[in-house]
Protein backbone atom coordinates (compact mmCIF):
# COMPACT_ATOMS: atom_id res chain seq x y z
CA UNK A 1 0.00 0.00 0.00
CA UNK A 2 0.97 3.55 -1.07
CA UNK A 3 1.40 6.56 1.59
CA UNK A 4 1.40 9.47 0.36
CA UNK A 5 1.68 13.06 2.51
CA UNK A 6 1.29 15.15 -0.15
CA UNK A 7 -1.07 17.81 -0.21
CA UNK A 8 -1.14 20.40 -3.72
CA UNK A 9 -1.65 23.36 -3.07
CA UNK A 10 -1.97 26.39 -6.25
CA UNK A 11 0.85 28.63 -6.71
CA UNK A 12 -1.31 31.64 -6.42
CA UNK A 13 -2.87 30.08 -3.20
CA UNK A 14 0.54 29.23 -2.39
CA UNK A 15 1.64 33.04 -3.14
CA UNK A 16 -0.90 34.80 -1.36
CA UNK A 17 -0.84 32.93 1.50
CA UNK A 18 3.06 33.70 1.67
CA UNK A 19 2.25 37.19 0.99
CA UNK A 20 -0.09 37.28 4.00
CA UNK A 21 1.96 36.06 6.30
CA UNK A 22 4.70 38.72 5.32
CA UNK A 23 3.08 41.40 5.73
CA UNK A 24 1.63 40.89 9.00
CA UNK A 25 5.11 40.41 9.96
CA UNK A 26 5.95 44.01 8.97
CA UNK A 27 6.81 43.48 5.48
CA UNK A 28 5.98 46.87 2.85
CA UNK A 29 3.50 45.09 0.46
CA UNK A 30 6.11 45.50 -2.76
CA UNK A 31 8.69 43.61 -0.35
CA UNK A 32 6.23 40.83 0.93
CA UNK A 33 5.10 40.29 -2.77
CA UNK A 34 8.80 39.81 -4.14
CA UNK A 35 9.52 37.46 -1.44
CA UNK A 36 6.67 35.75 -1.69
CA UNK A 37 6.66 35.39 -5.44
CA UNK A 38 10.50 33.73 -4.96
CA UNK A 39 9.34 31.19 -2.42
CA UNK A 40 6.62 30.19 -4.81
CA UNK A 41 8.43 30.02 -8.28
CA UNK A 42 11.26 28.20 -6.15
CA UNK A 43 8.76 25.78 -5.11
CA UNK A 44 6.99 25.25 -8.31
CA UNK A 45 10.58 24.42 -9.85
CA UNK A 46 10.55 21.63 -7.41
CA UNK A 47 13.68 23.80 -5.63
CA UNK A 48 11.45 22.75 -1.96
CA UNK A 49 14.40 22.96 -0.08
CA UNK A 50 14.53 27.12 -0.87
CA UNK A 51 10.65 27.46 -1.45
CA UNK A 52 7.85 26.20 0.97
CA UNK A 53 10.19 24.02 3.30
CA UNK A 54 12.42 27.14 4.00
CA UNK A 55 9.62 29.55 4.52
CA UNK A 56 9.05 29.61 7.85
CA UNK A 57 12.44 29.65 8.91
CA UNK A 58 12.37 32.69 6.75
CA UNK A 59 9.87 33.97 9.13
CA UNK A 60 11.85 32.83 11.69
CA UNK A 61 14.73 34.84 11.24
CA UNK A 62 12.11 37.65 10.64
CA UNK A 63 10.91 37.37 14.28
CA UNK A 64 14.51 36.62 16.01
CA UNK A 65 15.81 39.62 14.66
CA UNK A 66 17.73 37.92 12.20
CA UNK A 67 16.33 40.09 9.06
CA UNK A 68 15.50 43.62 9.39
CA UNK A 69 11.98 44.21 7.25
CA UNK A 70 12.73 47.73 6.55
CA UNK A 71 16.31 47.82 5.86
CA UNK A 72 17.53 48.59 2.63
CA UNK A 73 20.74 47.72 1.22
CA UNK A 74 23.22 51.12 0.90
CA UNK A 75 26.20 51.81 -1.34
CA UNK A 76 29.48 51.18 0.26
CA UNK A 77 32.18 51.63 -1.65
CA UNK A 78 32.31 52.64 -5.21
CA UNK A 79 35.27 52.34 -8.09
CA UNK A 80 34.24 52.46 -11.44
CA UNK A 81 32.45 49.07 -12.06
CA UNK A 82 32.89 47.57 -8.91
CA UNK A 83 30.76 48.33 -5.87
CA UNK A 84 30.70 47.18 -2.47
CA UNK A 85 27.72 47.47 -0.63
CA UNK A 86 26.14 46.68 2.80
CA UNK A 87 22.80 44.85 3.12
CA UNK A 88 21.98 46.49 6.50
CA UNK A 89 20.59 42.60 7.32
CA UNK A 90 17.63 43.44 5.06
CA UNK A 91 15.70 40.13 3.78
CA UNK A 92 18.52 38.44 1.89
CA UNK A 93 16.61 37.73 -1.05
CA UNK A 94 15.72 41.32 -1.75
CA UNK A 95 19.25 42.37 -1.21
CA UNK A 96 20.39 39.73 -3.78
CA UNK A 97 18.08 41.15 -6.45
CA UNK A 98 19.10 44.67 -5.75
CA UNK A 99 22.80 44.00 -6.24
CA UNK A 100 21.88 41.53 -8.99
CA UNK A 101 20.40 45.03 -10.76
CA UNK A 102 22.94 46.94 -10.11
CA UNK A 103 25.79 44.44 -11.27
CA UNK A 104 23.63 44.84 -14.47
CA UNK A 105 23.95 48.07 -15.05
CA UNK A 106 27.28 48.11 -14.13
CA UNK A 107 27.86 45.80 -16.66
CA UNK A 108 25.58 47.71 -19.37
CA UNK A 109 28.01 50.74 -19.10
CA UNK A 110 31.08 48.90 -18.64
CA UNK A 111 30.96 45.54 -20.39
CA UNK A 112 31.24 44.19 -16.83
CA UNK A 113 30.28 44.65 -13.33
CA UNK A 114 31.35 43.37 -10.16
CA UNK A 115 28.97 43.69 -7.06
CA UNK A 116 30.00 42.78 -3.24
CA UNK A 117 27.31 42.53 -0.59
CA UNK A 118 28.10 42.43 3.69
CA UNK A 119 25.60 41.96 6.20
CA UNK A 120 22.96 40.09 4.94
CA UNK A 121 21.36 36.81 5.14
CA UNK A 122 20.38 33.78 3.35
CA UNK A 123 19.54 34.51 -0.94
CA UNK A 124 17.69 31.41 -1.06
CA UNK A 125 17.82 29.48 -4.47
CA UNK A 126 21.51 31.43 -5.91
CA UNK A 127 19.76 30.37 -9.07
CA UNK A 128 17.37 32.81 -8.93
CA UNK A 129 20.16 35.72 -9.25
CA UNK A 130 21.58 33.25 -12.43
CA UNK A 131 18.10 33.40 -14.32
CA UNK A 132 17.43 37.15 -13.83
CA UNK A 133 20.44 38.32 -15.05
CA UNK A 134 20.79 35.73 -18.20
CA UNK A 135 17.34 36.38 -19.04
CA UNK A 136 17.88 39.79 -19.40
CA UNK A 137 21.19 38.79 -21.58
CA UNK A 138 23.61 39.11 -19.00
CA UNK A 139 26.73 36.23 -18.44
CA UNK A 140 26.52 35.77 -14.38
CA UNK A 141 28.59 34.34 -12.00
CA UNK A 142 27.81 34.84 -8.10
CA UNK A 143 28.32 33.14 -5.48
CA UNK A 144 28.36 33.57 -1.42
CA UNK A 145 29.94 32.25 1.49
CA UNK A 146 28.18 30.45 4.24
CA UNK A 147 28.87 29.24 7.73
CA UNK A 148 31.25 26.00 8.44
CA UNK A 149 29.90 22.81 6.66
CA UNK A 150 31.93 20.99 5.25
CA UNK A 151 35.02 18.88 6.51
CA UNK A 152 38.55 19.99 5.31
CA UNK A 153 39.94 17.16 3.15
CA UNK A 154 40.84 14.41 5.44
CA UNK A 155 39.25 16.33 8.44
CA UNK A 156 36.17 15.57 10.60
CA UNK A 157 35.45 18.91 11.96
CA UNK A 158 33.03 21.32 9.16
CA UNK A 159 35.74 24.09 9.21
CA UNK A 160 34.58 24.64 5.34
CA UNK A 161 31.88 26.78 3.51
CA UNK A 162 29.77 24.98 1.20
CA UNK A 163 29.98 27.73 -0.70
CA UNK A 164 26.95 27.74 -3.46
CA UNK A 165 28.39 28.51 -7.31
CA UNK A 166 25.89 30.20 -10.01
CA UNK A 167 27.46 30.13 -13.48
CA UNK A 168 24.18 31.54 -15.79
CA UNK A 169 24.52 32.21 -19.96
CA UNK A 170 21.80 33.54 -21.67
CA UNK A 171 20.31 30.94 -24.37
CA UNK A 172 18.10 32.77 -26.84
CA UNK A 173 15.07 33.92 -24.66
CA UNK A 174 15.74 31.18 -21.95
CA UNK A 175 19.16 30.90 -19.69
CA UNK A 176 21.58 27.95 -18.73
CA UNK A 177 22.19 28.18 -15.46
CA UNK A 178 24.24 26.21 -13.48
CA UNK A 179 23.54 26.05 -9.21
CA UNK A 180 25.51 23.99 -7.36
CA UNK A 181 26.72 23.37 -3.86
CA UNK A 182 30.64 22.25 -3.10
CA UNK A 183 29.09 18.98 -1.75
CA UNK A 184 28.09 16.16 -3.20
CA UNK A 185 24.37 16.72 -2.37
CA UNK A 186 23.37 20.79 -0.94
CA UNK A 187 22.21 20.47 2.57
CA UNK A 188 18.97 21.67 1.04
CA UNK A 189 18.60 18.13 -1.35
CA UNK A 190 19.34 16.29 1.56
CA UNK A 191 17.05 18.23 4.30
CA UNK A 192 14.41 17.21 1.10
CA UNK A 193 15.19 13.65 1.02
CA UNK A 194 15.28 13.51 5.13
CA UNK A 195 11.71 14.27 4.73
CA UNK A 196 11.19 12.33 2.42
CA UNK A 197 12.70 9.52 4.28
CA UNK A 198 14.06 8.42 1.21
CA UNK A 199 17.78 7.55 0.84
CA UNK A 200 20.52 9.45 -1.47
CA UNK A 201 21.34 7.51 -4.85
CA UNK A 202 25.22 7.69 -4.04
CA UNK A 203 26.77 7.97 -0.05
CA UNK A 204 26.77 11.75 0.41
CA UNK A 205 28.79 11.72 3.60
CA UNK A 206 29.85 10.25 6.68
CA UNK A 207 27.86 9.28 9.91
CA UNK A 208 28.78 10.21 13.54
CA UNK A 209 30.17 6.60 13.17
CA UNK A 210 32.75 7.25 10.57
CA UNK A 211 30.98 5.25 8.26
CA UNK A 212 29.82 6.15 4.55
CA UNK A 213 26.02 6.84 4.70
CA UNK A 214 23.49 7.38 2.02
CA UNK A 215 20.86 8.57 4.58
CA UNK A 216 20.63 12.23 5.15
CA UNK A 217 19.39 12.15 8.01
CA UNK A 218 22.82 10.83 9.14
CA UNK A 219 24.85 13.24 7.44
CA UNK A 220 22.90 16.46 8.75
CA UNK A 221 23.54 15.38 12.40
CA UNK A 222 27.55 14.73 11.58
CA UNK A 223 27.51 17.98 9.36
CA UNK A 224 30.20 15.55 7.32
CA UNK A 225 28.99 15.71 4.05
CA UNK A 226 31.43 14.47 1.06
CA UNK A 227 32.23 16.79 -1.29
CA UNK A 228 30.89 16.80 -5.06
CA UNK A 229 32.30 13.89 -6.80
CA UNK A 230 33.26 11.71 -4.44
CA UNK A 231 30.96 8.85 -4.56
CA UNK A 232 31.12 8.78 -8.23
CA UNK A 233 34.70 6.90 -8.82
CA UNK A 234 33.16 4.72 -5.92
CA UNK A 235 29.85 3.75 -7.30
CA UNK A 236 31.94 2.77 -10.62
CA UNK A 237 34.35 0.34 -8.78
CA UNK B 1 70.73 0.12 -5.49
CA UNK B 2 68.87 3.20 -6.65
CA UNK B 3 68.71 4.50 -10.00
CA UNK B 4 68.63 8.47 -10.69
CA UNK B 5 68.55 9.93 -14.43
CA UNK B 6 68.05 13.18 -13.08
CA UNK B 7 71.09 15.84 -14.62
CA UNK B 8 71.05 18.88 -12.71
CA UNK B 9 71.44 22.12 -14.64
CA UNK B 10 71.92 25.64 -13.18
CA UNK B 11 69.07 27.76 -14.03
CA UNK B 12 70.62 30.77 -15.99
CA UNK B 13 72.41 27.92 -17.91
CA UNK B 14 69.02 26.28 -19.02
CA UNK B 15 67.74 30.04 -19.58
CA UNK B 16 70.41 30.56 -21.87
CA UNK B 17 69.83 27.63 -23.89
CA UNK B 18 66.11 28.12 -23.95
CA UNK B 19 67.00 31.76 -25.83
CA UNK B 20 69.55 30.32 -28.03
CA UNK B 21 67.30 27.71 -28.92
CA UNK B 22 64.62 30.08 -29.85
CA UNK B 23 66.46 32.79 -31.67
CA UNK B 24 67.49 30.16 -34.05
CA UNK B 25 63.60 29.22 -34.91
CA UNK B 26 63.54 33.26 -35.54
CA UNK B 27 61.93 34.39 -32.54
CA UNK B 28 63.06 38.16 -31.58
CA UNK B 29 64.98 38.43 -29.22
CA UNK B 30 62.69 40.13 -26.38
CA UNK B 31 60.16 37.45 -27.35
CA UNK B 32 62.79 34.79 -27.16
CA UNK B 33 64.01 36.23 -23.60
CA UNK B 34 60.39 35.96 -22.25
CA UNK B 35 59.64 32.29 -23.27
CA UNK B 36 62.92 31.34 -22.04
CA UNK B 37 62.04 32.65 -18.70
CA UNK B 38 58.92 31.43 -18.35
CA UNK B 39 59.84 27.76 -19.29
CA UNK B 40 62.90 28.00 -17.25
CA UNK B 41 60.86 29.65 -13.79
CA UNK B 42 58.24 26.69 -14.01
CA UNK B 43 60.73 23.98 -14.33
CA UNK B 44 62.55 25.62 -11.07
CA UNK B 45 58.97 25.90 -9.26
CA UNK B 46 59.04 22.30 -10.11
CA UNK B 47 56.50 22.28 -12.96
CA UNK B 48 58.54 20.27 -14.99
CA UNK B 49 55.32 19.15 -17.55
CA UNK B 50 55.36 23.46 -18.42
CA UNK B 51 58.32 23.67 -18.05
CA UNK B 52 61.84 21.81 -19.39
CA UNK B 53 59.40 18.64 -20.30
CA UNK B 54 57.52 20.94 -22.58
CA UNK B 55 60.18 23.07 -24.67
CA UNK B 56 60.92 20.83 -27.44
CA UNK B 57 56.86 20.20 -28.04
CA UNK B 58 57.16 24.09 -27.82
CA UNK B 59 59.66 24.36 -30.52
CA UNK B 60 58.03 21.33 -32.98
CA UNK B 61 54.49 23.96 -32.61
CA UNK B 62 56.66 26.56 -34.03
CA UNK B 63 58.75 24.52 -36.95
CA UNK B 64 54.98 22.90 -37.86
CA UNK B 65 53.60 26.51 -38.12
CA UNK B 66 51.44 26.19 -35.24
CA UNK B 67 52.77 29.21 -33.84
CA UNK B 68 53.84 31.86 -35.87
CA UNK B 69 56.68 33.66 -33.46
CA UNK B 70 55.94 37.24 -34.78
CA UNK B 71 52.80 37.49 -34.87
CA UNK B 72 50.73 40.45 -32.33
CA UNK B 73 48.04 40.03 -30.97
CA UNK B 74 45.43 42.36 -32.00
CA UNK B 75 42.34 44.17 -30.23
CA UNK B 76 39.13 43.33 -32.38
CA UNK B 77 36.49 44.55 -30.19
CA UNK B 78 36.25 46.71 -26.87
CA UNK B 79 33.25 47.57 -24.92
CA UNK B 80 34.35 49.35 -21.85
CA UNK B 81 35.74 47.38 -19.15
CA UNK B 82 35.36 43.89 -21.91
CA UNK B 83 37.64 43.60 -24.57
CA UNK B 84 38.34 40.32 -28.04
CA UNK B 85 41.75 39.78 -28.78
CA UNK B 86 43.20 37.72 -31.94
CA UNK B 87 46.15 35.94 -30.80
CA UNK B 88 47.04 35.76 -34.66
CA UNK B 89 48.58 32.34 -33.67
CA UNK B 90 51.60 34.54 -31.59
CA UNK B 91 53.21 32.21 -29.12
CA UNK B 92 50.54 31.37 -26.30
CA UNK B 93 52.56 32.42 -23.57
CA UNK B 94 53.62 35.72 -25.09
CA UNK B 95 49.90 36.45 -25.80
CA UNK B 96 48.17 35.54 -22.53
CA UNK B 97 51.08 37.69 -20.77
CA UNK B 98 49.88 40.50 -23.35
CA UNK B 99 45.96 39.72 -22.38
CA UNK B 100 46.61 39.52 -18.54
CA UNK B 101 48.04 43.19 -19.38
CA UNK B 102 45.04 44.22 -20.57
CA UNK B 103 42.99 43.10 -17.80
CA UNK B 104 44.88 44.64 -15.11
CA UNK B 105 45.10 48.05 -17.24
CA UNK B 106 41.49 47.84 -17.35
CA UNK B 107 41.22 47.03 -13.79
CA UNK B 108 43.10 49.66 -13.16
CA UNK B 109 40.85 52.08 -15.28
CA UNK B 110 37.57 50.48 -14.50
CA UNK B 111 37.45 48.32 -11.02
CA UNK B 112 37.36 45.41 -12.74
CA UNK B 113 38.34 44.26 -16.47
CA UNK B 114 38.09 40.74 -18.77
CA UNK B 115 40.06 40.00 -21.66
CA UNK B 116 39.08 37.42 -23.80
CA UNK B 117 41.52 35.80 -26.08
CA UNK B 118 41.15 33.64 -29.25
CA UNK B 119 43.29 32.46 -32.07
CA UNK B 120 45.78 31.66 -30.05
CA UNK B 121 47.86 28.10 -28.34
CA UNK B 122 49.39 26.60 -25.37
CA UNK B 123 49.79 29.48 -22.96
CA UNK B 124 51.73 26.41 -20.35
CA UNK B 125 51.32 26.92 -16.79
CA UNK B 126 48.32 29.29 -16.29
CA UNK B 127 49.57 29.69 -12.70
CA UNK B 128 52.16 32.18 -13.99
CA UNK B 129 49.17 34.93 -15.48
CA UNK B 130 47.72 34.55 -11.58
CA UNK B 131 51.19 35.38 -9.86
CA UNK B 132 51.94 38.07 -12.56
CA UNK B 133 48.63 39.76 -11.72
CA UNK B 134 48.65 38.96 -8.25
CA UNK B 135 51.94 40.03 -7.45
CA UNK B 136 51.13 43.53 -8.43
CA UNK B 137 47.87 43.79 -6.24
CA UNK B 138 45.10 42.62 -8.53
CA UNK B 139 42.95 39.72 -8.42
CA UNK B 140 42.74 37.15 -11.02
CA UNK B 141 40.46 34.50 -12.29
CA UNK B 142 41.72 33.00 -15.58
CA UNK B 143 41.00 29.62 -17.85
CA UNK B 144 41.23 28.38 -20.86
CA UNK B 145 39.65 25.96 -23.16
CA UNK B 146 41.11 22.44 -24.31
CA UNK B 147 40.62 20.00 -26.56
CA UNK B 148 38.32 16.45 -25.78
CA UNK B 149 40.57 15.27 -22.88
CA UNK B 150 37.90 13.96 -20.41
CA UNK B 151 34.36 11.46 -20.52
CA UNK B 152 31.46 13.19 -19.75
CA UNK B 153 30.16 11.52 -16.48
CA UNK B 154 29.39 7.31 -16.90
CA UNK B 155 30.93 8.01 -20.65
CA UNK B 156 33.99 6.33 -22.29
CA UNK B 157 34.79 9.00 -24.97
CA UNK B 158 37.00 11.95 -23.87
CA UNK B 159 34.81 14.69 -25.00
CA UNK B 160 34.99 17.20 -22.31
CA UNK B 161 37.63 19.83 -22.31
CA UNK B 162 40.00 19.60 -19.01
CA UNK B 163 39.83 23.43 -18.96
CA UNK B 164 42.72 24.23 -16.50
CA UNK B 165 41.16 27.30 -14.06
CA UNK B 166 43.20 29.97 -11.99
CA UNK B 167 42.11 32.01 -9.02
CA UNK B 168 44.62 34.44 -7.45
CA UNK B 169 45.20 36.91 -4.62
CA UNK B 170 47.36 39.14 -3.60
CA UNK B 171 49.02 37.97 0.01
CA UNK B 172 51.33 41.16 1.00
CA UNK B 173 54.61 40.84 -1.47
CA UNK B 174 53.12 37.19 -2.42
CA UNK B 175 50.22 35.65 -3.93
CA UNK B 176 48.39 32.61 -3.11
CA UNK B 177 47.26 30.95 -6.31
CA UNK B 178 45.47 28.20 -6.94
CA UNK B 179 45.86 26.65 -10.25
CA UNK B 180 43.97 23.49 -11.01
CA UNK B 181 43.31 21.20 -13.98
CA UNK B 182 39.36 19.60 -13.45
CA UNK B 183 40.79 16.28 -13.59
CA UNK B 184 42.19 13.88 -10.40
CA UNK B 185 45.62 14.36 -11.83
CA UNK B 186 46.64 16.94 -14.96
CA UNK B 187 47.91 15.49 -17.92
CA UNK B 188 51.27 17.52 -16.89
CA UNK B 189 51.17 15.74 -13.82
CA UNK B 190 50.69 12.26 -15.37
CA UNK B 191 53.37 12.70 -18.20
CA UNK B 192 55.43 13.78 -15.38
CA UNK B 193 55.26 10.71 -13.45
CA UNK B 194 55.33 8.52 -16.56
CA UNK B 195 58.25 9.94 -17.11
CA UNK B 196 59.74 8.84 -13.78
CA UNK B 197 58.12 5.63 -13.99
CA UNK B 198 56.30 5.86 -10.61
CA UNK B 199 52.00 5.43 -10.06
CA UNK B 200 50.22 7.75 -9.21
CA UNK B 201 49.02 8.24 -5.40
CA UNK B 202 45.38 7.25 -5.95
CA UNK B 203 43.46 5.95 -9.29
CA UNK B 204 43.63 8.56 -11.67
CA UNK B 205 41.50 7.26 -14.21
CA UNK B 206 40.46 4.21 -16.61
CA UNK B 207 42.76 1.89 -18.64
CA UNK B 208 41.62 0.64 -21.77
CA UNK B 209 40.07 -2.48 -20.27
CA UNK B 210 38.06 -0.44 -18.12
CA UNK B 211 39.78 -0.67 -14.84
CA UNK B 212 40.49 2.32 -12.35
CA UNK B 213 44.64 2.50 -12.55
CA UNK B 214 47.12 3.88 -10.80
CA UNK B 215 49.45 3.80 -14.16
CA UNK B 216 49.39 7.21 -15.59
CA UNK B 217 50.98 5.79 -18.76
CA UNK B 218 47.92 3.80 -19.13
CA UNK B 219 45.64 6.58 -18.43
CA UNK B 220 47.66 8.77 -20.98
CA UNK B 221 46.77 6.12 -23.56
CA UNK B 222 43.33 5.53 -22.64
CA UNK B 223 42.37 9.49 -22.35
CA UNK B 224 39.94 8.66 -19.36
CA UNK B 225 40.61 10.66 -16.43
CA UNK B 226 38.77 10.55 -13.42
CA UNK B 227 37.03 13.69 -12.66
CA UNK B 228 38.92 15.90 -9.95
CA UNK B 229 38.23 14.50 -6.14
CA UNK B 230 37.14 10.94 -7.87
CA UNK B 231 39.51 9.02 -5.80
CA UNK B 232 39.15 10.32 -2.45
CA UNK B 233 35.52 8.71 -1.30
CA UNK B 234 37.10 5.11 -2.27
CA UNK B 235 40.43 5.73 -0.87
CA UNK B 236 38.44 6.48 2.66
CA UNK B 237 36.58 3.42 1.87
Amino acid sequence: MEVSNTIRIPAVQMEAEFTRILLKHGFREDKARSCASLFTTNSVDGILSHGVNRFSRFVKYVISGLIDVDAEPALVHSSGAVEQWNGNLGPGPLNAFKCTERAMELAQKSGIGCVALSNTNHWMRGGTYGWKAAKAGFVFIGWTNTIGLMPVWGATDNKLGNNPLVIAVPYGDEAIVLDMAMSQYSYGKMETKALDHSMLDFPGGYNSSNELTRDPSEILISKRPLPMDSGRGRDLL
